[in-house]
């Protein structure tokens, strides 16, 4: 059992929650809690920490036969942990590296309509892991992200994913524009979220092929990746609400997608 | 100026921030921020805080005319507000207390269809504050909250708001069962988003009198509730998706409400 945060494998994780860098150059994150431990895909997992009052959690212990596991005290375990109320539970996870055809591909070789997402210098990581959770809701097929973004892997993005990290693909872009070319040769529509769209989100068709594009909380959209739209959307906005959150903006655009497709 | 976090003033600023039994018997609340001062009712505010370093600005400078002031020093003005990023502005406000007349009061008065939101036991205050907002969006009428309930002038729900605080009527009650009838005397029928909903949500009408009723984040709607719902509707879910956060669910539902609205 680990009793010191001095340990070296301790003080990597808590590295590894704090700093994007090092997620970046050794490959790996952390997810916390049960139920992320519990979905995680086999071949994700590297190793799994459990703290000291969870061993005698029989479904827990026995999923976690045939992984390299540590048992830590729990002190120690509070001090590796990035919530308030830890579960107990903390596993190290390798990043997942997909190419563009994981995000469009099984739709595209069914001769289906790919709904993808862009997001664009997007930087609450709330937002992030929300937008992650209500895609998979929507049947969304994976999300492209500007270089800009939040790390996808930051402990608060996963938290907020409640799982769908696991099983929605996304991949970083340089850009809107860089992106478009790609989506134009999949017969992909851009739609941006935009302030001033001149077209209510509701009166478009999402049944071919469909990207929706949110920018950024605070200064929204770059002038290049609006330009890069074929179609600026608005979401009609009542009293002197000047924007919606932006996890928001997407999960309405998304359901209104899985809606029409739905028939 | 106020130089001292122990002046009197700021440690009750303090105590408002912190704890919801001070707001209470005060009867008084607080909100940061440039945006959150501007959109502020007039007949709401009880006492503007400016730190030193704003009182050039001369947009907040006369604005703040013909309200009580306070200046106080930057190193105050830090430990007296609740974000990281102060913008150096704080005002403090009377609560407001609205009567179920102000929620679906002007609409029905125009033999309209009332459009409100009751939350059951909502504890996010990120949720509840984009809820509001949300709601403001999409044209609700106003949101009723059982007494469990996140206090709505918590500052967290307060700045997620983004100034819907002030427009949004807003009334706690006893229970979803005690506000059951007051909703049927005025026609309106009470949609519950719930798992086990039989019907999809987008398949049912909201252009009549349309209450959505939305449950706690972990554990969702008591049976009590439920039963008294007039319909369960259902989001549908792709994937391994179990619920949707209880923020993003409301906002589907009040924007498909809006949809149907529009015509």
């Amino acid at each position: 059992m680990i009793t010191s945060v001095n340990n070296g494998q301790i003080k990597n994780i808590i590295q590894l929650n704090q700093k994007a860098k090092a997620r970046r150059e050794q490959g790996l994150f952390v997810a916390e809690g049960r139920k992320m431990f519990l979905e995680a895909p086999a071949d994700w997992v590297s190793r799994v920490y459990l703290a000291e009052s969870v061993t005698g959690d029989t479904e827990l212990m026995s999923h976690a036969e045939g992984f390299p596991c540590e048992v830590v005290s729990d002190s120690v375990f509070r001090q590796m942990s990035d919530t308030q109320t830890p579960q107990g539970i903390l596993t190290l996870l390798k990043k997942p590296s997909y190419i563009e055809e994981d995000i469009w591909g099984s739709r595209a070789a069914d001769q289906m309509h790919p709904l993808v997402m862009v997001l664009e210098d997007l930087q609450d990581p709330g937002n992030a892991g929300t937008i992650f959770r209500t895609a998979e809701g929507a049947g969304v097929d994976g999300i492209f992200l500007t270089r800009t973004c939040v790390d996808i892997t930051n402990p608060k993005v996963i938290r907020s994913t409640m799982g769908s990290i696991y099983r929605m693909p996304f991949l970083y872009v340089e850009s809107v524009v860089s992106l478009k070319e790609q989506l134009e040769k999949h017969h992909i529509r851009l739609f941006a979220a935009h302030l001033q769209g001149r077209n209510t989100y509701d009166k478009e068709d999402y049944k071919g092929g469909t990207a929706f594009l949110i920018g950024n909380e605070g200064k929204g959209l770059t002038d290049q990746a609006s330009q890069a739209a074929d179609c600026l959307i608005r979401i009609p906005m009542n009293g002197q609400v000047e924007s919606l959150n932006a996890a928001m903006a997407a999960g309405i655009l998304m359901y209104e997608a899985a809606r029409q497709r739905r028939g």
